[in-house]
């Protein structure tokens, strides 16, 4: 099968999958839990059943489709991603994952036959956290680390409380997680890049070697409000000067510590922001990631180093809160290696790379073995309807995507 | 009459003046041709009179009181301010320079008798623009340069148009201005500084050299809105830290230029003002002021080249627009020195400076010979029911403001 054909299949079935849960928009909005949500889910199901695999729920509402070995009877070698999606998302997120762990077990199957370990395709419940405060609750249930407790009291902003909006779909709420997963031998997820580097460098697979650390922080900058006609230069504590130098500051910093070290102030209030005040506070934020979790906590002290000081020379207060810490995730080398083998195999157009964002991976590879399959977001969006992957590229990741599960689940010592 | 006591009554008649347009958050709010103001007007108007003054309204609700010169009557020496108040405003903005101007005629007449001018307070009917978007409308219509075509098209936040608020205060809006003053031969208008440049070096008294002219900008960044975690930092087009570097260059230069040019960036709106996305777009403003219009189109003028080159680095694009263009004025060199002589002779800690801020006597400057006193205000506050001027220091500007008078009125040739 030519690779245009698996990727022409791969976008005819992720419109149809983009059906449930249309938005005005022209994009998805399919939350967690929601009428839309259960009918994709009853839809792959469906789609899964025809090929004769077995299909099954987890208590949370996880689905997965599966092939069972010959051989192996308790080594599963999974794939997919998630099935929720932002706010009128595009039709990539997630469910490109889901849709070429379809194509390529169906191709395998029929190719080669089955398999000597069971080969798997979830779609799982949620990642985006975008109807409850809680990401990652899907992936987390299969091995029984999301914080029960913690979920039970979220409240979407309708009102309704995930427990009722899970009682609604079809699944009960329970305290504890039930069938922690043990048979998961390796994890693969394909995924769209949702950056612009493989455009950029004319690339159609990533093969992604790290997921990033994140480390966040919220800066409070003190000065005092004052009018700006009456108020000589050097008589001002100008909260948005001093923010300003730190901003120039830091992503200066950044960019001299260099890739893959990224740091971004994408926020910043100023008050009163008014044209004619000096402005008396400026609270902005700082998200910086790297692969490496070592260089990041270096990066950030000399940051935050760097922004106390500037607030000293400046005369003006400053107060710096980390809100996140998330530790770099490197993917299975082993997995990485056997997808570059394939990728030359098939002679494929990809490169390595790291992931700057998060996805359902992260957690996977705390378990098990894991690594990912990235394909060239346009222009690097994502997280909108104009989410856009060429159908040869959707077909080369999912060549890349069966050569690893070919090699992980066809083959006697992978 | 000690000086004290001269500033104890002039904040007794601040507080009586104050109780008309009483605001909720313990300020004054006296929008033009409101219930309040009109009762303000009519306590000053029976105020004056009591002293045996004669008391006049012209056309649009400018109040004067007044008393005879018994040599020159066609010769009018004038102080006063302004009536109206921003929303929740103080008890020192325009009231001051209307009962320090009470207060010093009435001494003057108390121990000089008449004088050989006419001297007039007048209680000007609007400066701020609170109620509808027109500065000065007041001082605009002694000398006929209101524009009257514009103002009738005014509506308030309410839906009342200005013709049908300028009626319910009793006056009829006519297109054509009645009785342009030709007698004023003077102005002495004090006014609370509304900086903290008095405080801080520790002067009871400001005589104003100049009024600052004022430049008014709108800078608009456009960049590329980007995933912050997996767009490389050589590939962003970060606007916010565009706008940071600009603004760093504005303020460090305008440090350099030196007194008294003053430059703020007030206010900045950034796009889509989300933490984990590289700002695609930053907006804001920077406010110049100078009080040389050659120097201060100098600083403009380099700061917009600065502007642009750091743009053109950064590979975003800018555009300027400025809404704002003031010209300086500078006050009456005589009456400065009169005003200088007369807070020598009397003792009083003064300093000749600039004012900041704009001022009724900006437009009276532009057609009367003008001068004006400032007494401290505490913090630099200003617009805000915080401001607070000692009555010591309230007591040594209306003891400059009654010098600078009787040399005016009282003298053959001031």
């Amino acid at each position: 099968m030519e690779t245009l054909d698996l990727g022409l299949e791969t976008e005819k079935l992720l419109k149809w999958l983009g059906e449930y849960g249309q938005a005005e928009g022209g994009g998805v909005s399919r939350f967690l839990y929601t009428p839309e949500w259960v009918k994709a889910q009853q839809g792959l199901e469906e789609l899964m059943r025809k090929e004769g695999w077995a299909v099954s729920y987890d208590s949370i509402g996880n689905l997965f489709g599966r092939v069972e070995g010959t051989e192996y009877k308790n080594e599963t070698i999974m794939t997919g991603s998630h099935v929720d999606t932002v706010k009128n998302g595009g039709l990539y997120d997630g469910q490109y994952g889901i849709i070429a762990g379809i194509v390529a077990l169906k191709y395998l199957k029929e190719k080669y036959g089955p398999p000597l370990r069971n080969v798997e395709v979830v779609s799982f419940a949620e990642e985006e956290g975008s109807r409850f405060p809680y990401v990652y609750w899907g992936v987390k249930n299969l091995f029984g680390v999301a914080r029960r407790e913690e979920v039970a009291e979220l409240v979407d902003n309708q009102g309704v409380s995930f427990v009722e909006a899970m009682r609604q779909a079809g699944f009960d709420f329970k305290p504890e997680t039930e069938g922690v997963r043990t048979d998961v031998k390796a994890f693969v997820e394909a995924h769209i890049e949702q950056g612009g580097v493989l455009e950029i460098e004319k690339k159609a697979v990533g093969v992604v070697n790290h997921i990033v650390g994140q480390r966040r922080f919220k800066i409070e900058i003190t000065g005092e409000a004052n009018h700006a006609g009456t108020t000589p230069m050097k008589y001002r504590k100008d909260a948005l000067y001093a923010a300003g130098s730190i901003i120039c500051a830091v992503i200066d910093m950044a960019k001299v510590y260099g890739d893959p070290l990224v740091a971004t102030v994408g926020k910043i209030d100023v008050t009163p922001n008014i044209g004619n005040v000096v402005p008396g506070k400026a609270v902005f934020t700082l998200d910086a990631r790297h692969t490496d979790a070592y260089l990041l906590t270096a990066f950030t002290d000399a940051a935050i180093a760097a922004m106390k000081a500037i607030a000293d020379r400046s005369g003006v207060g400053i107060q710096i809160d980390m809100f996140m810490d998330v530790a770099p995730v490197p993917m299975d080398v082993r997995i990485v290696e056997i997808l570059e083998r394939q990728c030359r195999k098939n002679g494929l157009n990809f490169k390595e790379m790291h992931s700057g964002a998060g996805h359902d991976s992260q957690i996977m590879a705390q378990f098990v073995p894991t690594a990912m399959v990235f394909v060239p977001s346009h222009k690097g969006i994502s997280h909108s309807p104009a989410e856009y992957t060429a159908p040869q590229d959707l077909g080369e990741g999912v060549k890349a995507l069966i050569g690893a599960l070919y090699e992980l689940a066809y083959s006697e010592t992978p």
